[in-house]
């Protein structure tokens, strides 16, 4: 039967089981799990399952070491992202299943491999791997997975670093790299260039020779964000009131040598982009991976037909599914050679000691203070084990 | 000295000429002028020249057939259109000028060739050939040119199809050709699909086998205005109305047999390319050739990020200065085979019996009528020759 290792409250309804394998369905201890969407500190309770089985054929257990909240997650958790998890009963291998879906939040994670299955040879226990399935549910203490669910680590990483990379860092990596071949000392404008995305644009820009206009939103300590931007690479940091600025574009120039400027990265959309679009040579690339303002992006006519503005967009999900896990791996590695900075980042951990109550309530605070914007910083969870 | 073969109305001021040499400008015959930018009815004036010399070596002696008016003339005039004419002076070979640019107005024309040069060995006398030059001035009854302005036309061609092929034709080709490849029984969407260009699409993917969806405005005659989208070839012509219904999507796909759709074509822009995005499939190119809602066109994020949508634009200029003069009658050629019915029209003749004053109020009076909407078709100008 379905044990809980501490009785389970009357609110945090476990799972019903239809039919099931008694080892079947053990396939994580502490997790993060909703079962409708909704608003993640309306919706998420924490749960603790039994002790893991040792793991199957080809697959493997791990213990999470840090699971970053990224903002697509929320809007998974939601239901409003284009990605979809699968529950947990559609990964038991014999088909026993809950009577309704149940999810693990949580896409990105570092962890370390405590258990291999049989047949599984890439991979040993200590390795430290993070997950490349999407949406496999990443916020939690300990899961058995397949092992084609992950890849390994290179050393160089830092946990922080390594939790972080397969979003982020790599989409920063592919718009640099996939829209316009840059020429060294070549200059491209972005947006958002405080968020996790930009701040890993200016600095691998950096290692490549090339150079970057940055804008960011005014704000009563932008003097200290410009600071800390320069201090990553950033060689201009503008905010979006410098673009009614009428001599911008030939400060531009300047900087430029009047070489057109070939690449807009764009993650924030509304109605800035057709002025930063007046930055931009003929035949340049706006491409969009993200739309903090929640408002469209007004694209002039003109901008189209005469200049030969390409309106595209970067989805790292799309770029896993469209790429091998071998070019997953040398991205991995080229990131771990450029030996970026850690992004500004807040672990929050989630105890051991404490019940599922208790760790539900602090996920839901968590969460209220994020949707307040409490949190500029980047949210690490560390889910605690509470079978250790 | 300049001489008029009729007195010139004070109102209608003659170039003042600063130095020349007594064959070098005379360049026209009655030609369709401007000295200012400004609305077309305010700024042009009909001038008559004194007799063609015979054509230099390298140069052809041409009259005019047919001068189309497409809406980008009239951008041209006003000074609103990045393509800018030369002025009349500029091309003096000996370097003489007026003391204010004179310039001829038009960019696409029809002419048949009257005398060749030395070293002219492509043209004859008789030859019917278009202007290749960009804005080189087609408003007028007789020009001396360089040859290399102008390319032969088909035989298969007629006169109007012939003066009217360069650009809107040519736009529908290029843009069914360029961006996707196709495949047999594949569908586009189209928007503005009673325009010149849209009604080429139609025919043109009749011809290869691809299948139209097209969308106009509604209006009090509209179903006489599907009928003759339909006798083009259409496959299904909608009102923007129809894009609220929310059975649209599946309709589409009872079309397509839910293939997705890859191409859009738009020459309208505005609010309603959100919704025509939502029948596309995935990946698809939105490609803009116009602008006539001049509401830029709302981007959702989501549609570049998730849907992986391509918004870009589409000149036929650029495709003249990028392709060779080859591929340019090649081009020519294709089109001439796929015998396109000739775009409703009107001729407009400026007749050679009248004097310079009464052709310049025809003209006036004609931009007027065209400013309020009062030709649903295209107006192609026949400028008579008041030498002949």
């Amino acid at each position: 039967m379905f044990r809980h290792k501490q009785p389970t409250p009357a609110r945090l309804r476990s799972p019903r089981i239809s039919h099931f394998s008694s080892t079947s369905f053990l396939l994580a201890h502490r997790a993060v799990v909703y079962r409708h969407n909704g608003q993640p500190s309306d919706v998420l309770t924490a749960t603790t399952f039994p002790t893991l089985p040792p793991p199957r054929q080809h697959w493997i257990n791990i213990k999470y070491i840090l699971s970053p909240i990224n903002p697509a997650d929320i809007n998974v958790i939601e239901g409003v992202y284009p990605s979809k998890p699968s529950p947990l009963s559609s990964w038991w291998p014999d088909g026993s299943h809950f009577d309704e879906p149940l999810f693990v939040a949580g896409n990105e994670g570092l962890a370390e491999v405590t258990a291999v299955g049989s047949g599984v040879h890439e991979y040993k226990k200590g390795d430290r791997v993070v997950l490349t399935a999407q949406q496999s549910g990443t916020w939690a203490s300990a899961r058995t997975i397949p092992a084609q669910f992950v890849t390994k680590v290179p050393e160089e990483f830092s946990d922080v670093n390594a939790a972080t990379v397969t979003v982020n860092p790599s989409t920063a990596y592919n718009m640099l790299h996939t829209f316009v071949k840059l020429e060294a000392g070549e200059w491209i404008v972005q947006n958002g260039a405080n968020s996790a995305v930009g701040q890993a644009v200016i600095q691998i820009a950096k290692r490549r020779g090339w150079k970057t206009f940055n804008f960011v939103r005014n704000r009563p300590d932008v003097d200290l964000l410009k600071a800390r931007l320069y201090s990553l690479g950033a060689d201009v940091v503008m905010t979006y009131e410098d673009l009614a600025d009428k001599t911008l574009r030939d400060q531009v120039k300047t900087h430029t040598g009047n070489k057109p400027i070939r690449l807009l990265l764009n993650g924030v959309g509304g109605k800035i982009i057709p002025r930063l679009v007046g930055l931009l040579g003929s035949g340049a690339n706006v491409v969009t991976y993200g739309g903090m303002s929640k408002e469209p992006i007004p694209v002039a006519t003109s901008s189209l037909i005469f200049k030969d503005i390409q309106y595209r967009g970067f989805w790292q999900t799309r770029w896993y599914k469209e790429n091998t896990l071998e070019a997953r791996q040398d991205l991995m590695r080229e990131l771990a050679r450029m030996n970026l900075q850690e992004p500004e980042h807040e672990v929050v951990t989630l105890p051991r000691e404490e019940n599922d109550e208790g760790v539900t309530r602090r996920v839901k605070d968590l969460f209220v203070k994020m949707s307040k914007g409490q949190y500029g910083r980047k949210v690490l969870l560390k889910v605690e084990d509470p079978h250790d």
